[in-house]
């Protein structure tokens, strides 16, 4: 199964692509599409929308994972996320890839095993599970890594309940 | 000049075409873009997008105008509503169609002449100006012909300025 993971934003948005094969994840690739301040915001959303299209027709995931977002305090930002967010959503429709969400706290405790891990627990913890050499970077790269390694947790467990006729 | 329009939503986009020769104004369409909440988002994002590509393409405006959004309280609003509004912004800039902002501050006072004009107020202003029959219906139609209606005069009031050698 390959998964691709999400980190949403105008500016830096985190992509990766994880391959899971049993219990073994390995990271396919991973960065950062960018955009520039300098650019209107529909030709930023068009590069964003360009850059994840193109990405999915390479690696062809089965699942798109993107972290559920809370804001509590800034609407300015929730709203420019959300752009943003609406031509990634859009990207994998065209795509045919379903979209699946987790918080924060559910990517924190899928990765490290508590929900108030630091940013750097995780890393190392993303670190460790994918066999990488170091931290992998940007912190965008890097949450793109985890949320995606959340979803293959995830569907290893309800695969095993599946198998024990539970369900989630 | 062909203005296209628009008052953003996820469940009810209002979009509108007006024609603009001299100082007349005409309505060419105008209607709604619904999309019902058992689809996913990603799919009501993709028959916002399709539906606001295909109008573009039909109708080739100079100009898409849509409605600065201030949310004061709603976050999850704001964050909803902009992940419409992100595939509205994509389909102009994959159109070639440059966006123009205006607040609702600016189209009440554009369209009425005063900017605590209520929703009533509006439309029948709007009805006059088109020289329609009746007030504009559903509500998020008669916005978004306002909406034009404000970057007409604007464009007008810019040009008169242009020709007197000033600047807005």
């Amino acid at each position: 199964m390959i998964i691709m993971g999400i980190d949403p934003g105008i500016a830096i948005v985190g992509y990766a692509v994880v391959k899971k094969e049993g219990r073994q994840l390995k990271a396919l690739d991973f960065g950062t599409i960018t955009t520039k301040p300098d650019l209107t915001t529909p030709a930023r959303l068009k590069k964003i929308y360009d850059g994840l299209t193109s990405l999915l027709a390479d690696f062809q995931p089965e699942v798109l994972v993107i972290e559920k977002l809370f804001f509590n305090r800034n609407v300015t930002t929730a709203f420019t996320v959300g752009q943003a967010r609406g031509v990634m959503l859009l990207a994998a429709e065209e795509a045919g890839v379903p979209v699946e969400e987790y918080t924060p706290l559910q990517v924190k405790q899928a990765v490290v095993g508590y929900g108030v891990a630091e940013k750097r627990q995780v890393q190392e913890m993303v670190k460790m599970l994918l066999g990488l050499s170091q931290r992998p970077q940007p912190d965008d790269a890097a949450d793109a890594l985890a949320v995606a390694i959340c979803h293959a947790h995830s569907a290893q467990l309800s695969g095993q309940l599946l198998k024990k006729g539970l369900k989630l």
